[in-house]
């Protein structure tokens, strides 16, 4: 079932070492079958070449497992949680990817501080708080997911104006609207990060952007009035 | 028309993502055509491995589409404005690259710190000033070349001198005779820009290198007493 | 003889190059042999791209060498101590990549600063101390081996729960169950070393991660409640 | 004339790319024959894919072209003035390695903080001082290596027992015993110069490596009693 979402959830996943986000089997990447709310994931700790579009897993978004041979991702749960509030996301991705973890583990949001992360992110991208001793100790993966919806929620965010997470002293997750483009926006992410570490770096006073600068490239690509590419 | 430009430029283009310059289609090259007063410039936000000397547009330096297929890059009036304004120009490059932008991002213009500066670069790479919000709100792209002109010519430097600049909260230009040399300096304002902050690390106290350096480097490669190469 | 096992090192030393974690011959892998109680490990100096798996060294764990063309790497009888005195561990591996090494040089222990870590060690990534002048100038290598092993002795640390030590002023040593663990394990630390070093950049006042982080990602993948991955 | 080691020259400038030490055209390797005394070295600013062992220029110690059809390398006349002076001296680099002319840049020596360090450099890479305005207006490329020599000199330091300088605002320059080994060193000094940076980051209080360690590792591998490697 699901094959060709199977087979694009499987590519994605192997976007990730050829980009260079991860290092052995730490990431994954899930896609949503938007007629059976079904979700495609890799599974837990196999090693991505030996991966093949079979092997990916198809869940339920709650948590009961479909169709697959090896057990899910053990992040599924987190998966799960923002597919259910988040209809409009189509594919999610996990990286510890080192430059984007590096301010998770710093407990920082990375500040907006110019067009490249403006192309994709219409402000800072933000940094969960981290969980409580009973989140932890409860069911974590879920109460990830859970914590990432609270921090958009709480900031009356739009995940998809800015489709990426960062999880204090963990890790990354992203978006989009599916699996190719979350994977995508997993990219830009560690660039945009490396880059603003070394704008910190060169400048320890900077400021963020103008959000004049925001808004020209946020809506230069999407939106209503985009002119950036085809179409 | 114009084959042999398109495949120079096409090649230029190409260069980018080898040269590591780029992270998927964010830049662009572009040259001009001494004969015509043309340029060809790259399309808008088309896959770089999907690219062929085919698909680069020919515009005039009034923004009019002389021939191709797609939409030209959406930074076109920025080349535009750079090739009405310097008749010695014949390549302009946009870029990201990620050292060079943490400095553009930082606002601050590049010191020359040493020889390999020197050799291509008459002193400091400069930062453009911000846009104001109705240059922003107005023709963005064709005033951020606008801005990049007032920084040459304020400071009265020549732009065949200093080939490169930084767009604050932006990227980096850079220019040269043809497309390939304008890629050709895109590379190196990279590696300096490395450089630099290094250097800074290293030594908070720094100071640029003496002007005899800049002298004695500048004009062993460039000018009527050059004796560096072949030629 | 032990044919397999010379295999099994050989493969694992080719890794440190691909994985980039030596330049030139700066690293060995050694496997130990659980039936004769030997240990086989890569001869000293030899270029990795010569290196066959008949090349590998069959070695005693009173420093005799059973077989072998070559002489064994001066770092053996580091390899060897950490052997008699751990009978768990299965493989040793040295090496100077380039991030893990800065901190030993910088002569502190890496902080637990998040997942990525505590993945793989439960707690900081402890750095030796320095050797006496005559502990240097005596049986160095040995009494390289013999200061880990006071270091995990002395702060009642499991080695299998942390299987890396730094050695300051000298480089990195990291184990396993065998010796494709021990790379495996060495590739972690300098990828987690990199992440630290960029941590404390982004937050110079960061904290390490709550104990529950530790625990709960730690024990995920270790022990009888583990569950990533497919057992 | 002198065809293997123009091929052995050739070999020894090929590395440099290959192991990312130069952009473009930015460094140079020669080696020195010793019954002839003439030395070969790269042609100036050709590039490397379209070098061959015959387009290597033969010169003499006083600045003569033996033979060759294209013009030497623009510091050419700093390699005569180091093997004029020491006769140990059978090839010499010079390249602009980012990590390493970032120290040049800075005006700083390198310090020997660790083992890696030592196994090569018998003590700090010292920074050549400055030249003065009359050194670089008159001939500059040999009062670059005079002023090298001078750095030795001064500290009555052997060159051989310390292969490399760094030339304040400039770049690197290393030697040894034959090309092959010159440019080896110029990998050395390019990861030692990163290690170094790296290491005042996490801890900006650091010293040097005590001279027990420095001993031990340098006579290691170096002198009567160096037991590292088969010999």
């Amino acid at each position: 079932m699901l094959e060709e979402l199977k087979k694009a959830v499987y590519e994605a996943n192997m976007e990730l070492p050829k980009r260079k986000l991860i290092t052995y089997t730490w990431g994954n990447v899930s896609g949503r079958d938007p007629e059976t709310g079904y979700f495609v994931i890799k599974p837990s700790g196999v090693d991505y070449d030996k991966l093949t579009p079979d092997d990916m897993v198809v869940m339920d978004l709650d948590g009961n497992k479909i169709e697959g041979k090896y057990k899910p991702s053990s992040d599924t749960p987190t998966h799960a949680e923002l597919y259910r509030k988040y209809p409009e996301m189509g594919g999610v991705v996990h990286t510890h990817s080192p430059q984007a973890t590096a301010w998770a583990q710093a407990g920082r949001s990375i500040p907006l501080y110019g067009t490249t992360h403006a192309d994709y992110f219409f402000g800072s991208i933000p940094c969960a708080r981290s969980l409580t001793a009973e989140e932890i100790g409860g069911e974590y993966e879920k109460n990830t997911g859970l914590v990432i919806i609270e921090t958009f929620e709480k900031a009356e965010m739009n995940p998809m104006y800015t489709p990426a997470v960062l999880c204090t002293n963990h890790g990354v997750f992203t978006w989009g609207k599916d699996a190719a483009e979350a994977v995508h926006n997993a990219v830009v992410v560690e660039e945009v990060a490396k880059m603003a570490t070394l704008t910190e770096q060169i400048n320890p006073d900077v400021k963020p952007a103008p959000d004049t600068i925001r808004d020209k490239h946020f809506y230069r690509k999407h939106g209503a009035n985009a002119y950036y590419g085809q179409n």
